[in-house]
């Protein structure tokens, strides 16, 4: 006889069933160590699917509570152990069970299911966890960053453009803009986490089953807060759950990269805005004055990363429907890994943001040394004296330029030096106080005059502020509804399985 | 002097001013050319800004209404034309207002403004322009695609997965998850709107302006539903504009290459499942059998250039806050390309799916020779004999092998061979019916029986079709607020100016 | 005293020497669990670096001999053992050699060494001995395909472009076409195997040593064929050992996923030309008629990871000189998993392509169904008529349709219907013998008249598998003289040492 | 009759020939304006392979003739503009060639030919001519860079690490670097070159043709080193024309990146260690004091979108062979554009380069301000104290700290300090002379001693720059075979149709 023996059973495919020849070792694809991170989300799933099977009538109601109970002897056991000596991967559970209770009870389990929405499910249970930490950890972030903005507001700094001093601005308003940014990475990330967390249980393969199973009632019992309706959708899409999942983490990274590119600048000896201390950095074996900041680094180490993941991502997926289904475990495992170094990186950040040691005194030198304040005499010029902003602006890149020439510092230029620009420029003085000329020349007073909306100044900052905290409470809301159908689903599961092996 | 001659004014940047030479010719930036799609945008900014400067009493009336007028005489002497003749780039209006106003008007014009926000507005409204095409045209394709499938709902054919014969489904079935599909693609690229569609005019280069500019005033002129708060994240972050617009072209790409490579598949002479009307096709300058369908491989082209052009943005924004400027043009022209492909391949959809012939005939051929009915078969033989699942897969599976050997095809199978599969598998018979065996093989009714939420059953499908219909309806509603709010702003635009320069 | 008690010595980044903090142990870079696939050849380096300065007399000679037997004993004990509990990552063997010796000893192996040729020394060797298995793979590969195609020169096939019937040839002749491809991923793999193995040791973090290293004869002692001469390009240029490293294997993954694309739509029911034994594939847990062939999917999967590990690279190495370090660990991560995943495709390559079971009747019968010989029709006529080749190939085109329209197959064609189509083509018919026409419409005719250098018939394969081979024996030799220079220069490291600690 | 008049001939694809309808204007692929770069290939093959068809007496000697005439008279009346009039993409000369001499004489052009060859003769001779272009402006600039290192070989700089000061250089050293990148960004580039000026010519769509073309004339004709031989390799294998094409040219743009992210570092006023030459800046329109150095800009955005076209091309290539033909020209069209703005780079390189001017006396303050001597005060302690380079390490580590606290600078540094350091360390001073201290810390002694193989001593660089210098002038003449062979072929094709049409 070909049924094999249940207490040495290793699965569906033997030969003599429908092939002849046991499949040669190394291409085994069900393995138990291939499952990364999903093997937990197989568990909740036999669990559920089991569950929603006896209610729906569609097993024994007795073998149903049999693989109940010997599934909660799994977790006893320790459900990673166990499911590696079953081995089977995503069968794992079905393996188990028939050695355990024999194939008249444990062949049972598998009923309307396929490896299709084993796949699905467990991928779409550990993205989802996955990125609900995420979204906490940059919360968090958003929390930091908006406690520590407001200490800075009136931390004048430059600002950059092409990698040149550009205009005066604050620390402070540097990093309100980290709120606004990390705001958007979590929207994304809601969105997504909205589209991923429903559920392919019962799609199967691609048709669904023939039995009527319950796929709302799996769907609650998982955490999820719907059922991708299309059966075919449901485990053949993937749009969803690898493409906008790589992608948004790689805009994410990205933005992670940019905050790390700017402190790593900072760093510098050349710069020596900012510093850390010595607990956060390394040093060299051969170098021993180097104080190297990791920080940064790795967040860059991120994105590169990412991208990768992307590119890996949406290669996988070309070709017609159905076709890749192996291939998706390099997007699988690009993930995962993705997920957790990100989290490494937020629970860094989160640490690392307040200590970082401020220089002001030489964020102002700088921002006051190499002419970032042109545009503000400029605008002087026009307001003082009425005359057309691109004249001021030719009249002020003269004066640049003469002052330059004569190895000047900004804020020595006098009112005689600005009228022989004018004069080059147009014939004629302009006669501007020195007082007014003094005034648009001073950093502080510069960042203070850009009250508009959004700008520097510390009056126009504070109300970013609040108003990025009132969108940080209102995401923090709109996310908890996720927290707790994810954790109130999983409290159901144990809750009906308590009542049903009792 | 210094100050150009205003008819011959050829831009801010000239020898003489801050810098002491001429720039070499083949290292200007600001070319006409290079602005690409931009070109119609900037003059809209320059329209918006004057406006709100005016309205605001920042620059003289009189000015304001001189460029205006001056304006519109360049929309009756062709925008493109005048602006490459006046070259400067983004600054071809102010070139053009001051060599035909002098500088004493038309040096107004850049009050406030900067080449940082003249980017970032123009790229903005270019990219919600093509965007608002792309949604619009995804759109009619769900609707083709709808229409479509109400006409195949019993069109039986297989499912795939690994490339093998799966499960019957219908060709109503795959249509339907296909509007599922391209909803997600509408409603991520609706979310990338909401974001996109925010003004960063006014915030300069990054710290605003020193003058009262009104920002809500200018976004609205220029259709935008509001206002990115913050001025150095509106021109130095590029997570909207560029990363999420590449993230969401490209998946909704690599959604349509799967259709296409499901079309290119279906239409080799070896399946044969699917054909075009000849006015689709080309054929070979030397193979004259040839009927090559372009339709897929241009759908899989799109998929190549989108991961290109992600690759690219994202390697662009490497690097610390403000360092990539220049180098975003190659974001711009990869994304601009993009978009006017996309929107070609769209159009050709819209074409091309109600015009493709289908094979129902080969559809259900192949659908009942290669076994894709064999679960269905087990799936009887659990509610007939209430054997476990795994029990009557393993029964199967030997079946398929019999029949396989002896050459019979799967609906020539009898009763005989089932048992003596199953006298194989657990040394006993099982007796089946033959009416309940070649019920069990028949494709339509395997079909018919997956009638579970989502499944290929006609019954099944019809409700997926019609909730998508309504989905699809509230969709049109939340586009409409935007495509109001572009249409509207611009409108007023015109009748503000209407009313100033009367 | 700052200095460390030997015994317990845990590295030169101790708080109270440059530092006053211990560094947060999260973030600790010089984990020995980080080196990944580098440890043995640190252990290679540490020796061989011993070596060299006791040869050189730049260190006691007690202290080195010392320092190589404790290294022996090491490898007693397990090298990966005693390099995980000595912690240190790069610097474990100091740290191992500290603890043993203390430090008046071990403190001597960092003389003249930093992190920076550690990490390129350990990269490029460890790099080079994978790149040496590929070789050697690809080798393998070539010749049992050139030992196949033998054997197919007759099996005649369609060839396809746009995934439609094109012209008549052989498998051999497909066979074939894959020595080419695979001799240029040699070569490609062997010209970056000629700069990948110099040597960067004794250049330091980038300028050197003040102490006169002998940098030949270190890297004779491992292998390395030649030098890298400029110190700060030999640590800090990356575009051989991480880009061109990532680009060729890419091309090689790229080349593989075709090939297995071809088999996986060959294996398709619809095709039906190839097919594998039962122990290659798996099958389904539902549908129990599923013979997947994994073979093709993870040859895909390489490309996938492979264009992901490219992406990664590249960004990596984005930034000035000597930026990005700690980054590098990404592509370090990404090229030995893809290494590692590229050897096991190979040997099953190796396995799987002398066991495909090629259905030579399935072959012929569609390369004559579906007029894949039209245009040797056409050739017919321009040598029987001399009429012009275009004049013929519209001819036929006309003739390809009537057949179509009248559901004639190919070879049922009359010279009557021939001369229909001439008829309406230029309004006179052709009077074509019928014997001409058969012949022309003959499929394996066709393939036995293109002898044209390089086609498929039989006489011109064969020249191209004996150039082939000829090929292969040439790059064995090449390939060779490194092999030859690895294997030498690991054997004079162990006799030297030999001869120093007896 | 269906034969078109010759007069009016517009292609062999129209209604009644093998299809019933007109292509839809749409979706026409063979259109002159999409063959980019390559029209004037598709000239020259035109000609190449009607001189190998006359010679050989496969057509109308006469018919040979008239067509060479013809074209002849098209080079007057000027290719592009007629070959875009005639229409018909890669069939443009047929196209024309009918009209003008009738089908009974233009027919003849295309016997032995496919859109297959045409398109894959006409993208390497292309890519060819581009690659040509690329390998003599690298070593153009090779040439500036050796010249250049020379003037530099004593001007001190920090080199860095994590973006930390490290050690000192030269800007000479560093200069040299880039010597030893561009060799082998050109070596790889002239392997490329050797497996892509290789003719698929003959190979037609992949099976050549059943006429016995001379595959060797045609490739000699057209300037082709030699001939792929296996003709389905030479048309439907792309891993030399489009991957290596592309990865190699990304990796030389990544080279050329790193080189401006360099640039753009030392250009800030932080660091202010080179500065352009006025002519090669911009300014900006707000912010005239900005200088912005264009340059690095560019030569990362290159990167850019290099890094784009190698995902395009690799994503091109996934499917079965003959799959992707149509979806190729995403690949070239991101080839030439990406050749063409490398060019451009190239050449800005040649210009820019000797202009750089260098602020030596800054490197040096920073050079000797931040402890990058610090590892040669330790190399001193183990040559004049013969102790441990670990022992030395930590002392000077302490020796930093300690100087850092009080706010001493590297060359304030006395013997004192060093024996407080040292006691710390170990309980015991060390009594280093004043001298030995003090050559330790000058920054010009330090580069002086690494006379190392490889190092920054003046007088280790300038063999260096020998070798370079003579690895260049043989390079040079490895390319010089390529280009006669290049030449010499055409010339040849030029003075044969001499021969015929005289």
């Amino acid at each position: 006889m070909l049924q094999q023996n249940s207490s040495e059973y290793r699965g569906f495919r033997t030969a003599g069933i429908r092939l002849t020849e046991e499949l040669l070792p190394e291409l085994a694809e069900h393995r138990t160590e291939f499952l990364g991170d999903k093997l937990l989300a197989i568990h909740q799933f036999d669990k559920a699917h089991i569950v929603m099977l006896t209610e729906k009538e569609l097993i024994p109601r007795d073998a149903g509570v049999s693989m109940l109970r010997q599934l909660r002897q799994m977790e006893n056991d320790g459900i990673e152990r166990v499911r590696m000596e079953a081995q089977g991967g995503m069968h794992s559970g079905e393996q188990y069970l028939i050695r355990m209770l024999g194939e008249d009870v444990g062949g049972y389990i598998h009923l309307g299911r396929s490896s299709g929405d084993l796949g699905a499910v467990s991928r779409r249970i550990t993205a989802r966890n996955h990125l609900v930490t995420t979204l906490r950890l940059i919360n968090e972030v958003r929390t930091v960053i908006l406690d520590l903005a407001d200490s800075y507001l009136d931390t004048v700094m430059p600002g950059y453009t092409h990698g040149q001093n550009a205009q005066p601005t604050t620390y402070g308003h540097w990093l309100s803009m980290w709120a606004a940014v990390l705001r958007r990475d979590f929207q994304r990330g809601l969105a997504l986490l909205g589209r991923l967390n429903e559920s392919p249980a019962g799609a199967a393969i691609l048709t669904g089953s023939d039995f009527p199973l319950d796929r709302q009632r799996t769907a609650r019992l998982l955490g999820f807060t719907g059922v991708i309706p299309h059966t075919m959708d449901a485990i053949l899409s993937h749009d969803v759950d690898c493409l906008e999942c790589a992608t948004v983490l790689a805009i994410h990274a990205n933005n992670l990269a940019r905050l790390g590119d700017d402190f790593e600048l900072w760093m510098t000896s050349e710069y020596s805005f900012v510093d850390l201390p010595d607990r956060f950095c390394g040093t060299s074996s051969i170098m021993m004055q180097k104080r190297n900041p990791h920080f940064s680094e790795k967040a860059k180490a991120l994105t590169s990363q990412a991208d990768g993941a992307v590119v890996s991502a949406l290669s996988v997926e070309r070709g017609s429907t159905g076709l890749a289904i192996l291939e998706r475990r390099v997007t699988e495992d690009a993930l995962w890994d993705l997920f957790k170094n990100l989290h490494t990186m937020l629970k860094q950040s989160v640490l690392v943001l307040p200590e970082i040691i401020v220089n002001a005194e030489r964020m102002r030198e700088v921002a006051e040394s190499y002419w970032a304040q042109a545009a503000d005499v400029a605008g002087m010029l026009v307001r003082t004296h009425s005359i057309p902003w691109r004249t001021a602006h030719q009249i002020v890149g003269i004066l640049v330029r003469l002052s330059s020439e004569r190895g000047a510092r900004p804020t020595d230029v006098t009112s005689e030096l600005l009228d022989e620009a004018s004069v080059l420029y147009w014939g004629k003085p302009l006669g501007v106080s020195p007082s007014d000329l003094s005034d648009s020349l001073d950093v502080t007073a510069s960042v203070r005059r850009r009250t508009l909306f959004g700008g520097p100044a510390p009056s126009a900052v504070s109300p970013i502020l609040s108003d990025e905290r009132s969108l940080l409470a209102s995401d923090r809301e709109k996310f908890g509804v996720y927290e707790s159908a994810i954790e109130g689903g999983l409290d159901e599961l144990e809750r009906t399985i308590d009542a049903l092996v009792k």
